[in-house]
């Protein structure tokens, strides 16, 4: 059994709880925030702090605040030559403090409070000081997914630039999409099962093999016609370098 | 039972011929194309010609071939009076030739022959230039769709548009994540289930909710840290867009 105790309890650490919970070769001993939180009354036996100089024993600390913030938590922590981890893909390693065991537990995935995930096939990407650390992480991720690799903070910092491609941008995308529609009085739901089939192609298809539209196959009249009606300068922006990107790459 | 003529038989109208064989209220009579075609034994009954001149008697015929050779197709069809549709997002109804009754069929959805898809809850938009027509449309579209509206060709260019935000750049999106992994010998499943959450979370959501990340919430150093790791001037073009945008709109 692997003890963790969660220091911060927002989007992941509020995730990583109850994936731990439901896991059996893992459990959560104690969860630390500076203010109150809210657990559900399945829950309620969970051991709480808002006191740093409360926190006790335990095998792994994951600590879950944004990533400017854990620097000086980090340094903050009382905790000596215990294994403390951080939960963020932009952040390397040697932000957390030098006074305990440094290492790295970044689920490759969004989190928002409102949504449950199932932790199964997420990526778990993990990073450690020493081989023995390494091992720990290795086994903690196993306890709630099938998906933990071993990722350099170098890597890391490009799978988080690819995140921001797919997640962010691509959100933003179907947020255009919606304004377009909204503006007709047409509603964002004509456009979900199109959304859904864009993703879950590349789950057989290379992007490269999934790509169509005009710009592919230089449409030029359609190009122009969807140019013409593009009244937001922002939006015809996005258009055009996604549609001269599209014929560079794609022809 | 409504009968339905295909003319041509591309990722659209292979689609729509297995639909329709499924369902009970819509048979497809014959199935037109300028050059042979495959049909999987099961089907080997249909009746298939490659003669403009054969084309038999039906409710409605629909054209699913390229955008730019609908028209002159249309009009070298000998039908007269009929109800000639086609399924295009981009093109105008009055690209179709007066000689018969026009329409549209437009299913709000990416279609390629390696993928089945289900119909059931695609969008179909569809237009006529009579209400008796527009009724046949209406019935047809439901045999196979839960999902039928009328749509005028305007709005259709609209959706047609805002489909390509949705589904061609989102997918340049993907390609371009995938490449930035692949430059660090990174496989692009560890991408996978941040792209199928990213979808999903938009059926909950709507995208201005879902938005997150270092644009959104102006992390100057992240931002920073990520132009210095993109070495492709487009995809930081992309990057500089997209944050831009991002600052402006969400905050
Ligand atoms: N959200 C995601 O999708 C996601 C995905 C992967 C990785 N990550 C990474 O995971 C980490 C946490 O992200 P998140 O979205 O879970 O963050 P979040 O929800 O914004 O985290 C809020 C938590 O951080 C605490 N906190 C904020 N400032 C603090 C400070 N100065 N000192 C101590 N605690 C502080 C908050 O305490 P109070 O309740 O007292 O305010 C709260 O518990 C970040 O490093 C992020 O990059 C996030
Ligand atoms: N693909 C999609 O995701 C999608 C989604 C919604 C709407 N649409 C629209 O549906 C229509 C068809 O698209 P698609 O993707 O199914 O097209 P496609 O697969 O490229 O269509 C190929 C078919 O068109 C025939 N064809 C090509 N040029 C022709 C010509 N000059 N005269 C007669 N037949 C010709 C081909 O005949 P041969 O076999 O003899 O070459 C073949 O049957 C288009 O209007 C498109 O905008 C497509």
């Amino acid at each position: 059994m692997i003890n963790v105790i969660l220091l911060g309890f927002g989007n992941v650490n509020s995730h990583l709880f109850k994936a731990f919970n439901n896991s059996s070769q893992a459990t959560v001993k104690q969860v630390f925030n500076r203010s109150k939180i809210d657990l559900d009354s399945s829950s309620q036996s969970i051991s709480f702090t808002d006191k740093i100089s409360e926190i006790k024993e335990a095998d792994v600390y994951i600590i879950g605040i944004p990533d400017d913030a854990i620097s000086s938590f980090s340094e903050s922590l009382i905790l000596r030559n215990k294994l403390v981890v951080h939960t963020s893909g932009g952040a390397a390693m040697n932000v957390l403090s030098k006074n305990n065991r440094r290492g790295i537990f970044y689920p490759l995935q969004t989190f928002s409070k409102q949504r449950e995930v199932s932790f199964k096939n997420i990526p778990i990407c993990i990073e450690a000081e020493n081989a023995s650390d390494l091992e720990i992480l290795q086994n903690l991720g196993k306890t709630i997914s099938e998906n933990v690799s071993e990722i350099s903070s170098e890597e890391r910092a490009k799978l988080h630039l690819a995140a921001v491609f797919v997640n962010n941008f691509t959100n933003y995308l179907y947020h255009i999409g919606g304004d377009i529609l909204n503006k007709e009085n047409l509603s964002f739901d004509l456009l979900k099962p199109l959304i859904q089939e864009t993703a879950l192609k590349i789950e057989t298809l290379s992007p490269k093999e999934a790509q169509t539209g005009p710009a592919k196959r230089n449409d030029v009249k359609t190009i122009e016609k969807h140019l013409n009606l593009l009244d937001d300068s922002n939006y015809r922006n996005v258009y055009e370098l996604f549609t001269d990107a599209l014929k560079n790459n794609f022809n």
